[in-house]
């Protein structure tokens, strides 16, 4: 019999805990609020042991958290706005309570890259940059298959983007003001015009701007690591006609030196499941 | 007796050809003029066979160049203005003339970035950006210790960077005006300021510019990759005081979401040698 993977999604408000098998198959998950570190955590271990013994964990986790496996400090989280959270040790508290087991972490869009490429919309590929646009504006990116995870927040939502010509918006990023998460993420779209993303109706004026921005994050990467496709997701990413606009603002900007770019983006194929199943592919790979 | 390993460093107006060991240190090398792939390669292979057998070749070249060792056209230049080397393949034309040779190629500033991380600048790091600011600016970069090479480009210099307020110049990238090296580069500093960049005094407002443009590209590099280390090279990069004022404006862009980002600035250890080292390297490894 094969062995049981056990997979852990932390967001910001949900956590989703699954087991699965080696082949990263989910057999069975469980969806909670998450609250406190203990709390969170204590429900999924005995939703877990209820049902398995656990030597594998893979984690999908929201940031900033460190995921270089090298360090000390691996799987702690570190300066965020959830509190309780900040300071804590992933690592430390599963290698407490379930003795023995091992851990890979990653995070939820680095997890849900890892699943896009396993089974969605970047099959079979090697260099792939998945980017999720809603609350916040945040990246993962694999080089050769490999994540690339930097000393720290590789995750491009603070990139400087080139301010749009007809955009007086201040930003909404408390660290930078109008960096590319200031500038495209879903409450700068909501404080800039005004409603929030989903009431904005097609052919409002908000969504050229928003392709501007997204193309012009999109098409850095493109310039600094060239990967084959691109995977835009997240609730902004989904009002109707956007990856159009923006695939064509690619187009334009690869101005006959890089060959047209609009046609490597995509939109990601697993939905909601992503993050749950990469979380299950670190741990198998654990 | 240790192999004897031969390199290339393949630049747009001279070559160098070396013999070295497998340690990487250089035992001779030669310098001549770069002219057609026949005459400048057939120079390479004749200095080469009247001192030793080769079976290891390490190139490092100009570019574009396919650098993708698992693309069939690996090695082939791409649309370049130097004519007669478009279309032509380095390895090709090493398989056919030197029976059963390994050939690894990379580009010029990957190269220069591999000799300074084995032993200058970037000594035992992993996660590394080098960039080259003179004709052109380029980048390479490393990831946990791997080459990122993407599908191909993956140099920064056609980055799309956020204006300097006071610059009113139309950019000298015969493709995008405006980008980081349209923008940054030794030509877009003669044309701006009507000298060239070593005839600019320390204290010329250019100097401001020129390193406003230099912080924002490589800040973009760490918002992206993370990198433990940032080289900046090249002849733009040596007027005097510049690396300081890169440096102080990264800390600012830093902005307290990263850690100041300044001190990660350093200048390249090995100089006019770190391509043909880098070249050994590359074919010690072949």
């Amino acid at each position: 019999m094969s062995e049981v993977i056990a997979a852990l999604e932390l967001g910001g408000t949900k956590t989703v805990v699954a087991l699965g098998n080696e082949a990263g198959n989910l057999l069975e998950e469980f969806r909670f609020p998450t609250t406190t570190p203990e709390e969170t955590l204590g429900i999924a271990m005995d939703w877990w042991r209820a049902r398995a013994d656990i030597h594998r964990l893979g984690i999908a986790s929201f940031g900033p958290i460190r995921i270089d496996a090298t360090r000390e400090d691996y799987g702690t989280f570190l300066t965020t706005p959830k509190q309780a959270w900040q300071g804590f040790s992933l690592t430390e508290f599963f290698h407490r309570h379930l003795c023995g087991v091992k851990v890979k972490i990653a995070t939820d869009v680095q997890a849900a890259l890892l699943a896009e490429m396993d089974r969605g919309a970047a099959l079979g590929l090697q260099d792939v940059l998945y980017v999720t646009v809603g609350t916040g504006v945040g990246a993962g990116i694999c080089s050769h298959g490999n994540l690339i995870k930097g000393t720290l927040h590789p995750e491009m939502g603070h990139l400087m983007v080139r301010r749009h010509p007809d955009d007086s918006f201040v930003g909404a990023c408390p660290y930078h003001r109008d960096c590319w998460e200031g500038l495209a993420s879903g409450p700068a779209l909501e404080q800039r015009w005004g409603a929030p993303a989903h009431e904005l109706p097609e052919h409002h004026d908000a969504w050229e701007m928003e392709a501007y921005y997204l193309a012009h994050g999109l098409y850095a990467a493109c310039a600094m690591l060239s990967p084959e496709r691109l995977i835009m997701g997240g609730g902004v990413s989904q009002a109707p006609g956007l990856h159009a606009k923006v695939a064509s603002l690619l187009d334009v900007y690869s101005a006959g030196y890089f060959e047209a770019l609009g046609k490597r983006l995509v939109a990601p194929l697993l939905g909601q499941q992503a993050g749950i199943i990469g979380a299950l592919l670190l741990g198998a790979k654990s």
